[in-house]
């Protein structure tokens, strides 16, 4: 029983004819599947159906995010666990996403909705405009936007971080990497993964207080002058940018966030360190190193980076639990 | 009299629809006017109306490659100076290239045929598709292709270098930058320039022994990590690489030549040196040095690089000598 | 019983000072103990005591490739493995490799010398010059060399491919990932990977046939930008490229190859495709897209890499089986 | 009678040994000829003796700037202006500055010390350790620190900045090639250039009123990923990052600004636009503007940078007008 990998976001949004324009323009996703409620994006090399899926609504906020686990026994060997535990969740039908199999429905302690999946459509390119020579391009090297080669990580907002974390770890295998501490001892922020990256998925301190938000989705270019072409790129394509081109002291990443025409925040970033050693220690950042840990090279996080997230929706698009 | 500047190429083109579509998809640059045998393009930061033309023709070929003089007097007086020289000379009237003033025809000691102009549009877009917050943008910052800044240079070849080189400084007043010398004396190329710039033109020798050919125009990207993405967009949206990406000994630059669809040898470069001192001394590579010279990483010019050009044609598109 | 990852190398070296030089001074990687015999070295941000071992020897060659695995349990499992097969293996102490616990010695099917070792010294700075602010950065940034960020992944030659790279999966557990295969049916290459990485160990052909061999050592640059920025500086600081730059069309992977002053072949590369999926299938590469594979951008293999790679050593250095 | 490019800066500062050391070490220049009051440093394609003095004094400041002119005449021409407007100036016989001939020493009406020279020493190395195999290198491609490939430009504060770049343009035939200009009409910053570059010189308006200051001078690396590898170079190598990495909007190029030990500011940047254009129009910025020309990506100049400035020195050093 054990999680393999962060596999999508599905976001609801306010404007699903500019995000997508957006995504898709400026960004240089691709489009799998669409209607007009719904629209199931990837990155070039994503290999699996769909690594976003953007879902209309009135407001915008995270419906969901999903994981694939490492087997197929694992979905219901994690729900067996759930019960054990006392944790509702639900089983969301093969096809309820397009491209996926059938999926277990749940939340974290703090209130991030998530689910697990096993069968996934593997993407290969069939359009003649898109089918690549090269056998380990599942479509051809792009030629428009910021084009991140595939999606990263996920990072969400919780007042209680620490707790966040736990549950993380010890419900769903997630190793802790690295986190920042106040003074005051209270966890700024903790930093996981189940794979060599330095995190599938972030927790940070909702400083407002206001509970669970999505902070970001994050997709990965492939190298810090991408990346400074995509802060260039925002600038006049629909982009705000609101933090960055900046380094990471933590990761060593180089990040860039910016404000889809929704309102998700959406960081691409790039390099920084991956983790091999089984025993590796969670890094503590003090209060006195989280400058440098969020930029090394001494930008400060702006205000809304650290209250502003989009809200958990229960939502009514594709993935949504009835 | 001086000159101030390598301004724009035509181009005959054999395919222009193709031609077309991949230097505005492939290349990522911009038609500024077009009908149905004549494409006018220029790469995002370019001020001026276009730097190419592409002419449809049942050959590809030279047709002209154009200069911009330091002022209005420049014209006449370079046309003075031709008279007394002997050579032969024909007016362009305005307009005849779209965007331009009266232009000045002739042709190099090799045959290369050339302009001298001085009137020429200034671009700025009117699509408010394309129109750019920033004053030093005449248009938004591309999202698509290759996206060269600007035109960077020509280069030609000639039976004789040495003579290209010297009518070339001497009558037009391009200074000599560095060259490469055989053991036998033979001059193999020049570089030569009237910027800072390494070279505006440079002059190769014709191995094959058929005279003044085209061998490459240059575009300018903005980085080596912009200009190995250029490699692997190339590689699937209709460039043939030839060479590269290497690195010149010569000028430092970074370098990728690939053909267009109609045969054109196209180079994108970046970096290197610029030149600034007025007392500059040719820099002589011989036989020893030439290898590091043409690639400082090691790798060695292809045989086409040494003996194929686009030939020289009386052409019959907008810029055509009546 | 599992391998956690690809640890490091024991090289032996016939020009210790000038192997030495290169590699601190040029490849800029760093000095963590040594002697008159033998010098170890990691990258500015492997978190182990050593990812290279220099021995100081008559020849050059491989003394062995070292893995750790994920847990203390898993080395005597490894050894009852080894005894169950029939394999000879041998226990190195404690300490014999500086800085290293008690390590299981034994050879693949085709003759290559590794080890499994689970205690290793975990490096942090106590040079007042090197002792980094920031939590995540063993020590300082450095400001010298190629500067790669860590040790990357190991690759050998074997008379045949598919019949190591059996063993490496059924024997050690280490996925197979992507491979060559020619229209006679003949494995070419394969790739292997026990992490996320595209590969932690690479099979190829040897095609002089001598058997075993290390083909080289493979150090992980942050950028496309730094590995041109290393191939420049190999240039005249004591490195031969042998090939590159140029892009692996099979992994996506920039790289460059290099022969360091003992006659090993080194290489530094970056970027290209992580793999995550747990049911990822090995993507196949047939003679025809054999080229692309090696370089997407065209250039061809010299033959050098194809017939060349160091011995393999019975050696007499610090790990030397007895 | 005209200038050819801005040439070397001489600085006064307080701690020679750190200044010094941050220089070779850090920045990565090179060492010309030093005594134990002044350093003599180029960067590594430097062609000229040195493009940065640094002489010791109880203060930092700015001791002068140096221009280097067109050809020979041109020194005499320019002081028989000078008597011509009344404006004082002195000669700094051959050999006062060290590799270089006599030079006209004078201020700019804002109070700016500079000179103007011809005669200077090509720098070609002679270290065997430093003798590079490539013609075009005056010495071999380094491998420590920033390593910026040449000295750009300068960049000083005054009060009242309109006069200040007529002077320049009136005076010293320096082209205005893009300002920014308050609603108020006040002119907050003029940059100006003799050369292709989009600026040798600027002038900023200085926020305090305290009169002519040294803004900072600005050295040129190659790419992009080379300027953020600079950052990371200085947050642990004694740089004082005060603003960056950062992409001006008015001239396209990637900059970062830090503290060198004696308080000097140094800007390092890379790319963006040349100028080649004969009628060239200076390009207005507006207040709306600023903003977006100081940082395209959106951050803000902190205070210090409207508001700091290294003062004037009446130097006692080298190149000191008796």
């Amino acid at each position: 029983m054990k999680i393999a990998q962060a596999g999508h976001a599905e976001l609801q949004v306010r404007d699903l004819e500019a995000s997508k324009r957006f995504f898709t323009e400026t960004m240089g996703l691709f489009v799998t599947e669409e209607d007009s409620t719904s629209v199931y994006l990837r990155a070039w090399q994503d290999w699996e159906h769909h690594t976003l899926v953007l879902t209309k609504g009135d407001t915008s906020g995270l419906v969901h995010l999903g994981w694939r686990v490492e087997d197929p026994e694992s979905l219901d060997q994690f729900a067996r666990r759930f019960e054990e535990m006392g944790l509702t969740y639900t089983w969301v039908e093969a096809g309820t996403e397009w491209g996926q199999g059938r999926a277990l429905r749940f939340s974290s302690v703090s209130g991030v909705p998530m689910e697990l999946y096993w069968e996934i459509e593997k993407y290969r390119a069939s359009d003649p405009e898109l089918v690549s020579a090269l056998p380990s391009f599942p479509q051809k090297y792009p030629t428009k936007g910021m084009a991140p080669r595939r999606f990263d990580h996920f990072n969400v907002m919780a007042n209680d971080v620490a707790r966040e974390q736990a549950w993380l770890t010890q419900v769903m295998g997630i190793k802790h990497r690295y986190y920042v501490e106040g003074a005051d001892g209270v966890r700024r922020g903790s930093w996981l993964s189940i794979s060599n990256l330095s995190h599938d998925i972030a927790v940070m301190r909702n400083h407002s207080g206001s509970g669970a938000r999505l902070h970001h989705i994050g997709y990965y270019v492939d190298s810090p002058d991408e990346l400074l072409r995509a802060a260039t790129m925002a600038v006049e394509h629909g982009g705000k940018i609101e933090w960055g081109p900046g380094k990471h002291g933590t990761s060593g990443a180089t990040f860039l966030y910016f404000f889809e025409p929704s309102g998700h925040r959406i960081e691409v970033w790039t390099g920084g360190m991956l983790i091999f050693a089984p025993d590796w220690e969670p890094i503590r950042w003090s209060q006195e190193t989280e400058v440098v840990g969020f930029d090394m090279w001494g930008s400060k996080a702006p205000e809304t980076y650290l209250r502003y997230g989009t809200e958990i929706v229960k939502a009514t698009g594709a993935g949504a639990i009835a």
